[in-house]
């Protein structure tokens, strides 16, 4: 952890290098704080947009040094634009919000000395990559999301102190961890389950039409991800390979294990209870230990206003909904919600949601 | 397709073998519809709760013939089942409504000969396996939700029929196939995605808890199936091991290539892209082919009545919402709501939601 800095360096101007969505929505949640924000990008009708949108006003070549810059451009180009940035601010901290770490870093290390890249300090918003460019940014993006700080060896204190407060002032809650440390998290966590779940949609794509009418909602879970930008994912991937590649060849172990198990009939169990061990692991809501919960299964007909009553007696019942889901039924307009409750509000929920009408199942 | 049978053998009576989860469901289902249900059990109280619940009666020696016998029990029991109930039952059909079609008309036919055998017809509902027991049972289980018929190549056309009407009566969209047919589709469409997504959760047992902290709504989506109960998908993976291994092994040839891509930074697009295909191919909601359809991000309190505000919102909007999710926020009591609604219908909710004075984003 930091020391506290000798002099605060969080309130002064913020220059956002690139107007895409994640960069925009850092102007926006930094100018909602009150921070004075200025934005650069090579596209200067993103610039526009985003200082339409109140992301902050676009830099001009007389403005005073910033505080701190902020880089969010395509992770191939990290390296590069994190090394001008130093150079061109030689008083800033700089910081990145690209999806992964120890790449950059490298790239940087050829291109600045010791003393600049003191003032370097990566992170990364765990915000959706589905969505892109500035006309998707909002300022509450960041909110409640874990943003991790990752400072290199060489990062001086009041440098991660500065790009921590930056992330908490967007509302996000930071978790401070090494490039590489980070780099391997989001390969496990992101860049693994991504590659996994492409692998399964590929198998969809060769296969005949008839056989996909019996998709469910667990095939259709699995495979969301896969649906996302190739483009970005190439750089993402390509950025990380080395601790992407180790995962892929530890899950080629496990596959060639599983074959063998499935080939000879023999005992499953020891493979399908980790993966109930590693479903367990991953945080709960609010970064809190997983909850027990219990889905309550609602059929609602498939028309506007029926979840509005629905949501309306949850509500007047006071219990919190969890989590939602709505089963995509072929053929008939009527839809199976469920929700997902504290296992102690379950019982009380269904039986109150009968009570008023509604057809219900654990 | 099945001849119309020269007469009905619909209406008679049905014997539900078997009172969980599926059993007890066929059996609130038909007696909501008006036919007349037997229940039998190896457990007496499991059949004593389906009664309790409205599920049909408990079997006497002395019943006059059912006219259909649905098996419902464990996967591995299938086989034995059915031939005793086609032995015991001399003029009924007899469906089962197992996760796997193959394996039990193999341990079907070395029991019966080719004339009980014709009375035969497997099918497979399409419902949630991760609850169990008659509690969690409801006549709406199927409402709406695909039910594969299986016709064997000896099965009797009026056979076909007498499963498929029952299905129907349950509420459920039949889809008729071979036993080999099916089996194939589950298994690309439900048993390698489930066992994709335990060998992710796996490597998530592994992992130290930092890392985890770093999870987000993918890895969360990815590895859900992973949790269901291990013992029951033993023997579905089990009874469909040709099949599974099949696809094991494509999947492994392709994971094979996927790390030389990664460890050689070579061109990932190919995969990538034919993932995208893979989740474009799913059918959409009700059978239709997919819709394009836009998501709409709202901040929500996690409290109990935003969300029925949010819905009631909607509602008065008029805009049906597809689909839901809630992006589960570490740190802070807000959760952000994701609305899936037809992309034709997006820039209205999101424009009306924000005069309401609702925080959102694309």
């Amino acid at each position: 952890m930091p020391d506290a800095p000798g002099a605060p360096v969080g309130p002064g101007p913020v220059l956002v290098v690139g107007t895409g969505l994640l960069g925009t929505s850092v102007g926006l949640a930094l100018t909602r704080a009150g921070r004075e924000v200025r934005l650069s990008d090579p596209q200067p009708e993103h610039v526009r947009t985003a200082s339409g949108l109140g992301a902050g006003r676009a830099a001009r070549p007389d403005d005073p040094e910033p505080a701190l810059v902020v880089v969010a451009c395509p992770p191939d180009a990290l390296g590069a634009v994190i090394a001008e940035q130093l150079l061109a601010h030689p008083t800033a901290v700089v910081t990145d919000v690209g999806s992964v770490k120890t790449a950059p870093l490298t790239a940087l290390a050829s291109r600045v000395g010791r003393d600049d890249g003191a003032r370097y300090v990566g992170s990364h918003p765990m915000a959706g990559s589905e969505r892109s460019g500035p006309l998707a940014a909002t300022a509450t993006l960041f909110e409640g999301r874990p943003w991790a700080v990752t400072p290199h060896a060489g990062s001086a204190p009041d440098a991660v102190a500065a790009v921590t407060e930056v992330a908490e002032t967007c509302g996000a809650v930071t978790v401070t961890m090494s490039p590489a440390e980070h780099d391997l998290a989001v390969a496990r966590t992101s860049h693994l389950p991504h590659l996994m779940a492409v692998l399964v949609a590929g198998r969809l794509a060769d296969a005949p039409t008839e056989q996909l009418a019996l998709s469910g909602q667990g095939v259709r879970d699995v495979t969301r991800v896969a649906g996302g930008d190739p483009a970005l994912w190439q750089q993402i991937v390509g950025a990380n390979a080395p601790a992407v590649a180790d995962l892929l060849r530890q899950v080629r172990t496990d596959l060639d294990g599983l074959i063998g198990v499935v080939e000879t009939g023999g005992e499953l169990a020891p493979v399908l209870d980790r993966g109930v061990a590693g479903v367990r692991a991953i945080p709960g809501k609010h970064g809190g230990p997983p909850t027990a919960t219990s889905a309550v299964y609602v059929a609602v007909p498939d028309h506007p206003g029926e979840l509005a009553r629905l949501f309306a007696d949850a509500g007047e019942i006071g219990v919190n909904i969890e989590d939602v889901r709505i089963d995509h039924d072929p053929g008939r307009p009527v839809g199976l919600v469920e929700l997902t409750v504290t296992a102690a509000h379950a019982v009380v929920l269904r039986h109150a949601l009968g009570e008023r009408g509604w057809e219900t199942q654990r």
